[in-house]
């Protein structure tokens, strides 16, 4: 009512305004993106979720969710006389899912859900069934981080190069140091993987805020040495210069390993209030990302004192390995000596690559690395990797 | 060819190494994600764009484009008898496009386009023609500044809410300060608006790089003083005190105005790197966040020596008006007193709100207060406040 009060004509003042505020509600429901023609999706109080798309014209519309056994299964929405498509799932655990539908065969994000999430190349829908792991993956009103999206140049790979770092409530307004999880990707993923599939400064804020973990700093690069940055952000120029052109090749070439170590590090060490040193650096990576994260621990033993590898297993006889078993033994020996603080593995029971962790947890039993194994239901999903994040972030720099 | 050198089997380290890289290819095409089964969109060397959709059992797929005349125009693509629908467009200016196809009726995004902006609840997808104002908004190799999505506490407000910040190259390298430039945006936007559909961090990368623009700090708040952050990243907990239930109306309450200059400026001033003091703000707004602009700027005169109002014309007695024309003379009186460096006006000839900006200019050329003007084609459009923000970025902070 500051229109009461601050002009001379009170009345015509508040006509005034309810008159703007009126052509402002006109403004919004102007645009087509203001009408959401139906609720979608609607979780209920048993957590059931109810999905909804109206089609007329449409001859047939499926959904596909990450909550269905399996690749490429769909299910059939009943259509009523309206042509409004229905379907509603039984009770699910409480989580986030992402899924798309189907219309006549298409791939099509649910046009009344705003919540998008980027696997790869490839855009999904996504909702949180609240009341239990799912409430670790929300927004709730506690003290939030920041996600800064900054380049650096990594003379290594050749390029400037983007990452996502996240500083811990109270980094702004501080001037504490904080210890750094350097948290990777796997194949096809980018360095906006983590955040947006991974929830990870979610998780973050809300694990800080219950006290389950220390306030530490998260560093997501990109993972593909070819590239500078996810295929929303990479420069045109490069593209051009057919930088792009190595292919998932250099996924294996040690080169972004290599790039961690000399220009990652170093950058946030001197650009960001982070501790140094061995006890201040953990490093955790998923799938390829895991596959990296052994590599240069290996490697670099000594450099990381708390390491976490999620779904893959490097070995040296195993078929991801790239380096000879004697060359193995040697370096996790080098490891053993280092003592690391956390030697931490997980993987789902249903994981394509559960062999090759069983070969890693054996081959690790004989040279004798102590690790904390966790193996969960499911394959090789990010459902999982959240989990292991959820699980992991606690143990860290303690 | 690291493998032939550190394992004491060379030959085998190498077909290790061979079968770990196929193995990663085969891991990367196992996801559905990576398979892009046509190139969409495709722009040709004379600009014009080719759209593909593989929809064998789509009754009808058309396209709606925001080069096409009007809201709701659409176009039908032609099938040919694999079931891959075509359309090729006629030569594009070089600009920042978006587009959805209409899958028999059902709006989707494009599934072979990575590429995805967020108009309010609406996810479309993007492309840019490069060759003239297109390549200002795409990104190239040059020096980068950063984003962060950081949080803040608004005691006006009586939540923590969610900002944006450009910093430009080199602030996290150096010691410099920067001037700010507040920019806000329109009814239905929200924080995420300038830096996804308006491109703004890209466009304040290449106008620095190219010397026509100073280093500055751009801050994009959440101008719905009923949200704390965007519908992607709302607190949920919030959501269910019924804070959010304020609704369009909050819009024109004037408490965004009071929260910018009593919250978000000082938080700024105080967590940041920022030249302080009225020549080293600016502030600028589209629509809403133009009609905010004013709003702001005749409360608080002197505050800004920059102003930029964008397709929004407030006036005393015009539909917008909020308060009467003379207490609106008296504050463009203070306005003038405070000598501004900078008024800047701009607006589509076709906008919707055109009349309101000519009733505006009449006010200020009675009143004598200067202004600089820029007309340009279209409307109320992305298009428009894209150019706006690259033509007034380079007269801020002279």
């Amino acid at each position: 009512m500051k229109t009461m009060t601050s002009t001379k004509n009170g009345s015509r003042g508040t006509r005034l305004f309810l008159t703007g505020t009126f052509l402002l509600v006109s403004l919004l429901t102007a645009y087509p993106q203001w009408r959401r023609p139906v609720i979608s999706p609607e979780v209920q109080d048993d957590c059931s979720v109810i999905f909804r798309l109206y089609a007329p014209d449409a001859g047939s519309v499926k959904i596909t969710g990450n909550w269905m056994p399996g690749w490429g299964h769909s299910v059939e929405l009943a259509r009523n006389d309206t042509g409004l498509y229905t379907i509603q799932t039984d009770p699910l655990p409480s989580e986030m899912y992402t899924y798309v539908f189907l219309v006549d065969g298409v791939r099509t994000i649910d046009p009344g859900n705003v919540q998008i999430v980027r696997d790869g190349v490839r855009n999904e829908s996504m909702f949180i069934v609240p009341g239990g792991q799912g409430d670790l993956y929300q927004v709730h009103d506690i003290p939030h981080g920041a996600v800064t999206k900054i380049w650096y140049d990594s003379p290594t790979l050749g390029m400037q190069r983007r990452m996502y770092i996240y500083t811990p409530p109270g980094y702004h307004s501080g001037t504490d140091s904080y210890p750094v999880l350097y948290l990777l990707h796997g194949a096809g993923g980018d360095e906006d993987a983590w955040t947006t599939l991974g929830r990870t400064n979610y998780i973050l804020d809300n694990l800080i805020a219950q006290g389950k973990a220390r306030p530490m700093m998260v560093v997501m690069t990109n993972g593909v040495p070819t590239s500078a940055a996810a295929p929303t952000d990479r420069p045109v120029d490069l593209e051009k210069t057919g930088i792009e052109s190595g292919g998932p090749g250099g996924m294996v070439s040690g080169k972004f390993e290599e790039s961690l170590v000399k220009d990652v590090i170093p950058f946030v060490e001197s650009h960001f209030r982070v501790k140094t040193g061995p006890m201040s650096r953990a490093i955790a990576g998923l799938s390829m990302g895991g596959y990296h994260t052994q590599v240069i621990t290996n490697k670099y033993p000594g450099m990381f004192k708390y390491i976490g590898v999620m779904s893959m297993g490097l070995y040296g006889d195993n078929r991801f390995g790239n380096y000879s078993r004697e060359e193995h033994e040697k370096q996790i020996r080098a490891l053993i000596a280092s003592k690391p603080e956390l030697y931490w593995i997980g993987v789902g029971k249903e994981d394509f690559l559960y062999e090759s962790v069983t070969n890693l947890r054996k081959f690790y039993d004989e040279m004798g690395l102590n690790y904390i194994y966790r193996e969960t239901s499911g394959g090789h999903t990010w459902t999982n990797w959240r989990i292991y994040l959820s699980e992991l972030a606690p143990l860290l720099f303690r």
